[in-house]
């Protein structure tokens, strides 16, 4: 078995990655950090983990704790992972990062949109963007990964194939999440009451999210996220106007043809159809009235999004099947 | 009182009329007509409606019945009230009809989007497009009013004042509703267990509220709906590239600075604020980056957008406070 | 006009308050307080109040803002409203309150379950129990009424014309509420996450209203909330031992013939009949096999449960018409 | 592999059956049988499954296409089971049954509950009672499997190590579930717009689920179900007159020490703790002020309520790990 640290073990993310270990056949999460809640029993965070994990215990980081670890996931907020990259490069252990931190590859970029200098620049051009679809060798070789956040997998799976048949100026990204994206702290935002029922947009003009997908797509996007009143799931709607005539659905099909998580169909996608598995669902039209191309993702911002697109990343690391511990299909209804 | 007549009072929009008449100084729902459900008496189908109306009883149409009537409401699905319109008119009685029948003002454009013949074109010309804040005179001039769709009335608020900003063939309409928009047929789409956790797109590229929408706006423009996992509301995000910097948000302020049911603030609009009233929240921005214009509207598509609307119209044209049993407060939580 | 203070402004209670007011022919919301959110604006707190409420401001309470008020609402966490009655009643304001301070007629109750002194034991006979169904006569000839909670207002309209059926000491009261109930604080249990696609208990044994039941009804009995994913609702369904077989369901229709706001049927009630209305949906049924008595009630916690009681008494305490203001129709769906 | 069949595949427990055997390592589905869907590809009815099973057709059922199965699953409307039973009977083949056919252990009391003869009363007494908690070794014995119902093996599981301390004729069984417990025919009740923002109680005194309970746990009991608006889940919760002072916890904890499904805790348990996984999470309480015994239990009612405890009960059957295929963490949030 794999021996597995947990960085971040209290969020949803931290929850997730251990969900998924509990049914993949070689990772074993040994240690889990936390910082707020260091001290606790896992099950007094996440009684849904009770019964797998009767035993662990969510510690305080210390990079000591590292020693003997064969494998480090980190699900951090933004500005975490690079203080703590040097110890597990240090190490030499294979590290799945989900932070910001290491996503942009300039310095100049991170501190553009995320508003602070970079602690660790050097690191950088380390870490290869973890969406094994685009990347899978480059992960394979890596013992450094950064991947990918929920938003910008979902707009760059759908769009990336048809980048040569749009103005990639012209894109819009209008996308739609659930609740989980937002995250476990405490705020108004994500009171109960002030989302079921409703529907918002957020973060206008200014989301982060819009870094990457540029980086990966070219071109200036617009990037418009909104709230749904839902747990899980991504749903992209993306938009762009068309080089010319182009049929993008044929376009993504011969794309994704082989992958094991991808599949490209005429029916318009659902988020549920991927709930709690690493499924991405496409579809894709070709607007002859308003000479538009219209590319629709959905995927589960915690599983595709973010702990199971980390698990295959670190499956194909660790030369394991890509597919260990995944599910590809939506827990629905 | 004014004696009403609701057509297609078994449905969500025909219960919304009545909890609305329920609290409105003037009009008082008489006869009610339904199809399938005929017969029964209004608590069987709407139990919610009992204490207000522990009398009324759903009535099969017949021309006749409409005599003696003050005002008629008709609430069908398209197709149904060109058939029963003549019958109104031939009376002189003041008509709200909330079908797509009398919306567009050409027999060609609904013979293109809605794929049949128009039963009584030659009326066409009578009726006015029912949005209040843009057509407020020639309502309360008519006798015969066709109230808007539901999406077309946030996308049509939301971008008609900053038309002159931006290019209009450049419009994509991406907006977000609750399954109430869909009726109370029984159809698997809107299944509980399909729809809730769920958030998806439907009817890609031919929507039928395009064409009111391309009436009202001029121009081509590309509109996705997408189902959220809620009753109601309806949240609109609009995109169109600007002619040049701008300030949209000031725009929207200046043009409706008096209108009741209207508010524009830079805080982008929940649907929730809306819910059960008939209010309209706004919200603009130019996004120097990309060149763009991004305008937000959020209502309740059974009040603004359907039955709201129909009472704020029939106050027009009936001389009444033109805010007469409507709420500008939405239920919220 | 009557001249309105509300204490506790900035949250859901407030909110609601401030929502049935804006269409109350008489009352007019002219003093805000809040505590943590005095100095802002209304519309910054409660967005859905911006367009009926331009211009109120969120205030500290103080004593001396009370003068020339006319009425006094309190919607505050139990403890605080001991602390200012004494300001109210020493002018002569009629007041109704919501907290918990007032409810029970001792303080020795008051202190079992809430765990601390009354500061005004005093004050507690003054007060009547505000259901107006069952104490009309006393909330009209009083200035001071504390207004029953939630779930007790929902099992003692549902258990109290039947308590002559039954065995009073073995009542269970198993109720469902949503999620406002819980208040606008920000705590894990009221997280999005933690309640969406969620049912659970709490409060086991313990819940506070198990006294103002108990003080109603007669007898010891058990009483376990639910915790139901959704924002407004409250249903109670109640059991208990019977004398013998009865008709409960004809009982409950006879004892609430004349009732504005309380519905009787065979068919069991929906919460979401009442959505935000001051309904209340009733049922019950006498069970042979088992020789129990079964009672079911639904109402909207904010409104029957809360702000339209309050707003019901202040009608009868002022002489108006005691449904001025008030909804019977739910907003549905 | 085993050669699996499934009756009931387009149904949602036939599609939770096809989920849990995407990671089950020995089950494979090799027929899948519908009515009104056959001949449809899977994909069609079931998108989420279309990466797992992209060639699977479903099948009208005809006995010979039994030829070659190792195991059968059924999850049909209570009727039919008894019908294809005699089939499978003779060939042999390793049965669970979902249905209500033969759950009971008598056809009288099917008459009394279901309102029809049943058809085979002969094969009753050959099929064991599929709780494996309660009946491990009968079912690993057996050959054919009657999985018990979603709301009886919750109710069952909570008070069954119970049964001592209390009158069991004194029970009352108060539970809420989610929309899939009703299936995916298309009703009212199940419309979105039904149940979304509702609670209610539905099959008032005469629940069919009642006789499982009442032939389990001897004694007269109450149920009443409830619809909670989400997808799935049930939390039961369970009242009882204790014969005296107790300590309910203790005796739970002690009899499931050793389940791999089943965690005890203090903690009132959620049914999102369950969401998707086969666990069982308990607590129990004794109230010295009423003198009852409260017991509650949260599972998913298409999992350990219907498709996991059929996996559960097949591994039992065919010698496999008991915990094969079937996860023990909810899928959370």
């Amino acid at each position: 078995m794999i021996r597995t640290a947990i960085l971040g073990a209290s969020g949803f993310v931290g929850a997730e990655l251990l969900r998924l270990c509990a049914s993949h056949p070689e990772l074993d999460p040994v240690r889990l950090f936390g910082d707020s809640q260091a001290g606790l029993r896992l099950d007094a965070v996440h009684p849904q983990l009770a019964l797998a994990y009767p035993d662990l215990v969510i510690e305080r980081y210390a990079p000591d704790l590292l020693d003997g670890i064969d494998l480090v996931f980190a699900a951090l907020p933004h500005g975490h992972s690079q203080r703590i990259a040097p110890d597990v490069i240090a190490r030499d252990i294979p590290f799945v990062d989900l932070g910001a931190d290491f996503r942009l590859s300039s310095a100049e970029d991170y501190r553009t949109w995320y508003k602070e200098e970079h602690a660790a620049p050097e690191l950088l051009s380390r870490f290869v963007y973890g969406i094994p679809e685009l990347h899978r060798e480059a992960i394979a070789a890596s013992k450094t990964v950064a991947a990918a956040g929920c938003y910008p997998t979902s707009a760059i799976l759908a769009l990336r194939p048809l980048i040569d048949l749009v103005d990639p100026d012209t894109i819009v990204v209008d996308a739609a999440s659930g609740v989980s994206g937002a995250g476990k702290g405490l705020k108004d935002e994500t009171h109960f009451n002030s989302v079921d029922e409703n529907f918002t947009a957020y973060g206008l003009l200014t989301h982060r999210h819009t870094a990457e997908m540029e980086m990966a797509l070219g071109g200036r996007l617009l990037f418009t996220p909104h709230l749904a009143p839902m747990n899980r799931g991504i749903l992209a709607t993306c938009y762009a106007v068309a080089r010319g005539p182009c049929d993008p659905l044929a376009t993504l099909k011969a794309a994704y043809a082989d992958e094991p998580f991808i599949h490209v169909s005429e029916r318009p996608p659902s988020t549920k159809w991927t709930f709690g598995s690493n499924a991405v669902h496409l579809t894709a039209r070709y607007d002859a009235r308003t000479g538009r191309v219209l590319a629709i993702a959905a995927l589960d911002n915690l599983v595709k999004g973010a702990a199971g697109q980390m698990i295959q990343c670190a499956n194909l690391m660790l030369g394991l099947d890509e597919v260990a511990g995944l599910s590809r299909v939506g827990v629905c209804p």
